[in-house]
């Protein structure tokens, strides 16, 4: 926030040779910063307010893009996963996550104030923060959703949830965004060799960890059915509608405004008083890198699939688009638009290395998730070591931090960037992995070869999820002819909706 | 709004020995009043117009979740009323209804000023006002059509949706919202019961008068053929895309961020200047609180149905997730996050019973719209005269209100809150109820038997609503063996689009 | 903006007989006008950049709207120019087209500075300017891709669009909107017919651009194989998903909140210091005037094409609201409400009109794109010459402009509109028709018979968008009767996804 305005009654008083002006107009002066300062509440507020509902409505398009990513007869299971995380998300969250992650005053490991928002609102820590903050943690789940889709227990998808948003989440964020929080970069006691991590938005924080949960998942569980062949050749089980997929990301890209630009939590923070040039053109700025990261990423994936697949390929695009925005996800409020175009120009080939490396360890991730936001988040966090510029840096974090190594700014920014990566990666293996790794040894975590044969919607979850063709025509078709896509159970009875 | 900067050039003149003096001071201050009365306008619109923007986005959410409940064979017709329940509610609340409703001055039944928007914008009544409270209006039909879904004839519903957008819910909303509605909590005259009604985004206003309205249509009109068979017993139809479902719970929820904090109307206002605690903050409260409102009848009714049906399903727990929004709309701006939770805990039991009371008197609503609009909108208004908190009731409404029983609040609210109940089931019955039996006299209602098993897509709309192979294809297969969803009328020829 | 506080120490000096008090005083009252000076650049650019992310919303309902109005086997390929629109467009337009655009200082035909963001920001144009100005031109290059869709080979798409984005688009809002425009109202200069042309947000500029350039396309491609029988009668190739075009069309009406209004670009300008009535008054108006000429030719489309058709359709509801839109984008803050309602209604005729000669000189839109948005869009540039209002008129742009010609206010400006009609069709014309025959020419813009036959998608794009069942439930299908909608290739072998 902006300086205060300072009227010394005292001072004024003696110019004035009037104590009584002095307080007259100093008092003025006083109710004058009290309404700047109700002023910028409102303003910063309805920022962050509705970068909340942005990054919120990137949880519809996980939903529509993971529908899209899965065969038919699994939609149902992987949109309630959706919904799930979200709801779910919102009760641990409001008990536990938002203690763990941002609890002030805390320890550099954990929070641990506000559980259940105890003695909330504080200075510093308001009902639009933990709304933020809650739409961030169940983009996380969110990922690791992706890559376990088509072929995991239904309960172990809500024990990982809770687990992942309730603890696991918020102690990575709490790390790294927290005041308090060992390698954050805002924690001006003890900063990780002398920078903290700039993670600005997450590339880390939420597709790092995401992306490595997924990771594990999918690994310990193994491909779904069918998807290596005897001669253990990789065979496409392919997404039931592109248009899903194409509205997903049109919906992820829409809210990813909301997630990167929405970071600074507040706008209006002059950099210099009273110029054109302050957090707001930061604001904005920092809307560019993003939109020309995940063009460039869409852009160099079209061409780059066209020549090595022979057609041009919708749902590629779409996922490299996404890989150039996770990688983009770190740095974007400190590298300059051009560093964007090739943060998102090597996001795509990561991409694409990612999966090439999948198909060759024969690791089976429906949405392509660990590898686009894992291998995607973890290029933009060494990215954001090698281009973060001085001068964004000292706006956006503090005068006199290290930046980028291809800018001039040392190593000490990409030591920081390196430890995080390890610490994720750690972090979450030793947490997610040997969660996921208990629901396998307890049977709770791959669903049978009968239900990931027949689809989990018909076996768990009441039916199929389209139903194009009524069982009432078939008595009286008058006039129309149409073949039919049935779905009953064997006995007739069809399920409630 | 907050207190304005007070100069008296007087008193200052006076410690200043210099009129001259003072009065230029003074006037400075007066600018910078005026600045800040600029400001705050440009604040609260920007606030309110984005807020309607949300509102306006249910009605995409509507006509999704409409659209993927309702049999292939009605998808155009349910989605044509949609849309014209935003265009022709646009005509109508232009020309009457927003004058019935916000009339200023007016009486204590009914507005009656602006229509047309004559002599408007004025003080206190803007066109974002009118836009925002047009975006609710509209939601209130988009309830009903749900209800009588798949079985009404086009022109009853143009005539419905006029009446009830034009006449029905803006009367309703005079009398809960206006500064002169006889039951307000705004009307400082004259308060029912010394409190008015706390419908802050309107659980009865907009739900409850959706749901009896559809109640009455539902009612009147009968069950869907095939819905209870020959013994009686209830027969699901099953919506025709659970992915539409999920896709328009999503685009609700995110807009109903709009619905409930924007029922502010305006952000910028201190509870006391100068402190990080305003409306703003209460604001950030109420987007939580529907959060958690939603987030707890979701798992609920996850829970609760898995017990009561054997599988977890998505379009139930779409429902009572929406079902904890409704219910929590009055109340979120004044309660707690825990109550918040309880809200929602208790909406999902009061969807499942309506439900079960529903199928027992072969009610038949393809989209639960009575039941959870009405009925889980009837539990928020009871649920915020009981939970109502006294220091948010105090700083959202006015000092010294009466606030919820359970908070030591007494029975006033309460009080105040079965008044509501009545009023609104009684008045939408007389209108609405009349309206749809006058309807059903004329034979205008219910469409014929041969229209309804064919669907009205074919009959009355010009075709089926998707076409997942064409015509041409059939001549030359060139390498492609597909099965074929044919729709084509008897004739061979194709309805124009 | 706002005129800025002057405290003159001197003066204040004077009155005081103190420099040192009046500087005291004028240096605080200077603070305060920075403080105003960083407000307002935070809220207007929040209102700016929530306005982009808005218009960009529209690029999903451009996909989602054409992909439900393509036929099923075009499907992937229509979404995915709609995708590249976007991501080419951000590269394209950071490169050149802002600079050819905005650039400042500049001659009055193009921009020539900023080009890849060089020097940039300065004072008057911020990233978020940028931003906006960019999900400007996408849209354009979205309207074109409707005209020529199931057709057009995808490099010759990848090149038009490229050009539109890079250079025909830009230089046309350059004359329209730049202060340097020949054509601009904002040219204070030197005004074309002392009025420069009143294009708010674009019936010209991006509508009728985009839809002229899609007549080109469509025109030297000519229709779709089996639009046209051999008895010439027209022959309907209806879309394959009404849901996907209700969707779509939901999108761009949200999308257009930000696409009208926002052209405002800044939100905190009063009219008159201290009073409700300023920008933020007209920000709603525009709201409003939007939806109702929207809302107006929704319902005229719908009663005229069921007395022409004798159903209800809301396919083409939908494009008629979309034509009402297109047509109130160029007068839409500067008419009253009633007036917006008159532009809707004749809108929706127009839009049929042109279908109807679109019919009878066979020309295949399939997106009715250049009939709806260069049609219409050429109509509310004619509306706006004869019913824009004095007072609006003089507020929004300048004192002592001409106004509407019905309004009294002369024929000055619809001297001005032709012109501007006349060097768009010109212009475009030149650049795009002749662009679209070059590639005629070397046989890039059309696709082989068989592949119009097939389908772009199983021919180019990797396969068919849908798949509604799978290869591996064939083997065993657990009490599940299901017949199939199968995509495979002839060779058995699935495409990659």
């Amino acid at each position: 926030m902006a300086a205060a305005l300072t009227c010394s009654a005292a001072d004024l008083g003696q110019h004035l040779n009037s104590t009584a002006a002095a307080d007259y107009i100093c008092s003025l002066f006083g109710e004058v910063q009290n309404k700047f300062t109700d002023t910028s509440y409102a303003i910063d507020t309805t920022y962050l307010l509705f970068s909340a509902y942005l990054v919120f409505s990137m949880q519809l398009g996980f939903a529509m893009l993971c529908a899209g990513s899965v065969r038919a007869k699994n939609t149902m299971n992987i949109m309630l996963t959706n919904v799930l995380d979200a709801a779910a998300g919102g009760l641990f969250y409001y008990l536990f996550g938002y203690a763990f992650a941002f609890g002030d005053p805390s320890n550099g490991f954990i929070g641990h104030h506000f559980f259940a928002m105890k003695s909330f609102p504080i200075e510093g820590y308001d009902y639009s923060h933990f709304l933020y903050q809650w739409a961030f943690a169940i983009a996380a789940a969110g990922i690791t959703s992706g890559s376990i889709a088509e072929r995991t227990q239904f309960v172990a998808y809500l024990i990982y949830s809770a687990f992942l948003t309730g603890f696991v989440y918020p102690v990575v964020s709490h790390w790294f965004w927290s005041s308090d929080g060992w390698a954050s970069a805002f924690n001006t006691d003890n900063l990780l060799f002398g920078s903290g991590v700039i993670d600005f938005a997450g590339s880390g924080v939420v597709h790092l960890v995401g992306g490595v949960a997924g990771l594990w998942g999918a690994l310990i569980e193994g491909p779904r059915i069918g998807r290596f062949d005897h001669a253990g050749r990789s065979v496409a089980l392919r997404g039931h509608s592109a248009s899903l997929v194409v509205l997903g990301t049109f919906m992820l890209w829409f809210g990813w405004y909301g997630f990167n630009p929405g970071s600074f939590l507040q706008i209006l923070k002059p950099y210099s008083s009273g110029t054109y040039y302050g957090q707001w053109s930061a604001v904005g700025r920092t809307a560019v890198t993003t939109t020309l990261a995940g063009c460039s990423a869409a852009l160099t994936t079209l061409f780059g699939k066209r020549l090595m697949s022979g057609h041009w390929n919708v749902t590629d695009v779409c996922n490299g688009l996404l890989g150039g925005f996770a990688a983009i996800t770190a740095g974007c409020s400190v590298v300059e638009p051009w560093a964007a175009i090739i943060c998102g120009f090597v996001a795509a080939w990561v991409l694409i290395g990612c999966n090439k490396l999948a198909e060759k360890f024969k690791y089976d991730d429906p949405l392509e998730a660990a590898q686009l936001h894992g291998g995607c988040g973890a290029w933009g966090i060494i990215f954001t070591a090698l281009f973060a510029r001085e001068a964004y840096v000292h706006e956006v974090y503090a005068e006199g931090r290290p930046y980028g190594l291809f800018m001039g700014g040392g190593g000490k920014l990409l030591a920081a960037h390196v430890i995080q990566i390890l610490v994720i990666v750690g972090w979450v293996s030793a947490t997610m992995g040997t969660l996921f790794y208990v629901l396998h040894r307890l049977k709770l975590l791959r669903i049978s070869v009968e239900d990931e044969i027949s689809g989990m919607d018909l076996t768990r979850h009441g039916g199929f999820a389209y139903v194009y063709d009524d069982e009432d025509d078939q008595t009286t078709k008058q006039g129309i002819m149409m073949r039919k896509v049935e779905v009953t159970n064997k006995n007739g009875s069809l399920p409630a909706v």
